[in-house]
């Protein structure tokens, strides 16, 4: 298992519960309790998500003796975009490629149906 | 361990060799063995990698008999933009707010430079 940023980055947004926590903390700190609620999930379960994002720099977690309030963080979630955007060429043309093929099965089919 | 597309996308990038791989199949299709040219790799450690990467749909490897090159998809890649995109917005203000501590703590210390 690789330890670099990126890939502990991608192992922790491998899964849906974890992404479903980082959508809940952009719109704000919570704290333990708060980002469980929605996911009916043991406190454990929600504890073990939380310390995968925080190991991969994607949450921060505060210091506050009671209230100790969980934060996304924005650079690891930078360095994904700055790494996909490099193939944002690629799939632009593969997406215009098959525009051009779907565009060329109507004209064919329009042709086709007015021959027949 | 889910098996919903993104999480399969995420594991599968989470590894430097199969990001490189991708890299490599972005300026082309390659065979099994051009692929595994640079990596100093044993051919089955780079038949593993080819499967999860083909398992998460990021590439496909032809059917001709002999050369079976493999190809970048850009589905995949597209969906990771996407899913990332949704971020942007929030990584933006956090580094504007952390552009803005910075030229605070430079205006500090000028005007500390100047009364002492």
């Amino acid at each position: 298992m690789s330890t670099d940023h990126l890939s502990a980055t991608f192992a922790a947004l491998a899964d849906p519960t974890r992404r479903a926590i980082l959508a809940r903390l952009a719109s704000g700190a919570a704290s333990v309790a708060e980002i469980g609620k929605p996911f009916e999930m043991s406190a454990p379960a929600v504890t073990k998500h939380l310390k995968v994002l925080q190991r991969a720099g994607l949450i921060t977690q505060g210091r506050q003796a009671q209230w100790r309030p969980c934060r996304l963080e924005a650079k690891p979630l930078h360095d994904v975009a700055d790494w996909v955007e490099q193939y944002r060429r690629f799939w632009e043309q593969s997406l215009d490629r098959l525009d051009e093929y779907l565009q060329q099965l109507q004209t064919k089919e329009k042709e086709d149906g007015r021959t027949e």
